[in-house]
């Protein structure tokens, strides 16, 4: 993409996907767009079913066929760009037109991102067997993201961001005792390599720090409880550093998480799902913005669900999602100056 | 032991080990007692050599005899149980006549806490490797208090008691692609009766509410990310509920332990070392509290080892000891009520 496009995109409007018009995702949205002045939000446009934010909402809604408009409006009503009819849209309770209304949705809000007319894609939660149902044959909205920007699905990195720790799982979705078989040399370099770039130009860290956890109990106790670190992590840290990588590590997990620890790095990378996780919700449960890194785009999610126990009952929490625009409108503005 | 001793140890002082010579041990124990009157911390006496305590610190020490001497003094003067000489003593160097200093402290301070002299157990640290080159036999201190107190090792259980939160590891220095293999329902059934019964005699909570972790990341989602869940903590589980035990999960690790989740346990399972340490440090760095539940009496430890790289340089924070002073304190209270 010329760098002029991405220079407009930072002063583009932020694209948001309803995700799943039974779950919580309209809900959240119109929260969001009402907390605009409050919490002094960027311009974003929903993309998805009217009828699924008027059914959990009484707000203004207007409809807009460009992007462009969207600053026009914003003040006044929240914009949306309608995608085909969702079929009969009853909160909590998903089905197959919603799942098709779903990724509608999202495909709409990407291509409208790769084409600049939007500065970020904020995407909402999906309900991911209904779209199996439908013969989604990837494994999760990301990877869907990644083929549509060209990109390999192995290729992307997922970052955990909260007001005072970064985290990125190695592996994610992976039976604990699987992970290990998941985890190479090669792909520890490929993440951190990702994640340093990442930080560079999404996040303007000049010299960005890395830190790697271990895999064992005190990172190994040099192999006294555990191979990994000698064996996978250690000769992937030497290889980053010759690369002229920052990075430290590996260090015992269970010390590289409180404050002074966490003041050294600017990212942490983990070797799996509850390493990273654990960490990030326990110090920002209701503040996590899932980050999507090697992409051409800039990507931001809330990090949870559907929630379609609690769907329609206006019980929904939009501070996550406050988090994700804004996080994805600091990226895109960075982004923008350095292009 | 009979009821009217423990009554007696509810107001006996408490005592401390003070670990290997050459470490931060005699430093912390000592200005655990330069802030007595500020934190206002219950009196104490320390075991081991006066002449580690002189190295690094100017204060006034007193040589007691008897335990009961305590209160009388430690106005004035830090109390000490002196045991045999540590031959020479250099902050940070360990030799071996430190080594067995330190097991001659933790053998005496044992002693005297099963004799009911003193209310409970602070233990100091200690060098593993040093005690392992002269004959110690045990994998750590925690070992070898249960053997003194005639309790099996696999039946006593480690819990970190932080402000905020309390977590039980049910296995600690293991691999963790070997975790598994050492957990069985049997061994989660026990780990969480010990730990009931130390809620209510230690903690002086009437009935104790539990929450295990997965294994596997979202708790293995009903077996798609693996099966853990399903064949050993559930069952455990359900058999510890039909024995009146009230206990949640398996729950997601990474979503138990943000401040609202907190709330609904008192302690927390985790099935590794750093499911139970990533959260507990990352929260409570400076104040986590290793507590061993299922011995006659009351242990606490302060949650790091001998840094012999800072001993003697006047550094070394003493919170985790006053910390755990002031719970070793609390427990003998509970426990002399209940008693």
């Amino acid at each position: 993409m010329p760098s002029s496009i991405i220079a407009d995109a930072g002063r583009a409007p932020l694209a948001l996907s309803l995700g799943d018009p039974a779950g919580i995702g309209p809900e959240i949205a119109a929260k969001a767009w009402e907390s605009r002045v409050e919490q002094n939000l960027p311009a974003f446009f929903v993309v998805g079913d009217q009828r699924s934010i008027e059914a959990v909402w009484r707000g203004p809604v207007e409809r807009i066929t460009d992007p462009a408009h969207t600053v026009a409006c914003f003040d006044q009503a929240l914009p949306i760009v309608q995608v085909e009819d969702a079929g009969e849209i009853i909160p909590g309770l998903p089905n197959s037109a919603g799942a098709r209304c779903s990724l509608d949705s999202l495909e709409f809000a990407v291509g409208l991102t790769r084409s600049g007319a939007a500065a970020a894609l904020v995407t909402g939660p999906v309900a991911k067997s209904q779209l199996y149902d439908i013969g989604f044959t990837h494994p999760g909205q990301t990877e869907f993201i990644a083929e549509r920007c060209g990109v390999a699905a192995e290729n992307v990195v997922m970052m955990l961001a909260g007001p005072t720790l970064r985290t990125v799982p190695i592996t994610t979705h992976v039976p604990l005792i699987q992970v290990i078989d998941h985890v190479s040399i090669d792909l520890i370099v490929a993440r951190a390599r990702t994640t340093e770039r990442g930080l560079v130009r999404d996040f303007a860290i000049e010299r960005p720090r890395l830190a790697i956890a271990g895999f064992n109990p005190h990172a190994g106790e040099s192999g006294a409880l555990g191979r990994e670190e000698i064996d996978l992590i250690a000769p992937a840290v030497e290889r980053l550093r010759a690369e002229g990588i920052a990075i430290e590590g590996p260090l015992a997990a269970d010390t590289m998480f409180h404050a002074r620890a966490r003041a050294r790095y600017d990212a942490a990378l983990c070797l799996y799902h509850d390493q990273a996780l654990i960490p990030l919700k326990t110090l920002h449960f209701d503040e996590g913005v899932n980050l999507t890194l090697g992409l051409p785009i800039i990507r931001t999610a809330a990090d949870h669900g559907t929630a379609f126990d609690i769907a329609g009952q206006d019980r929904a929490d939009p501070g996550a999602t406050i988090a994700a625009i804004r996080l994805a409108a600091s990226c895109a503005e960075n982004r923008a100056r350095s292009a």
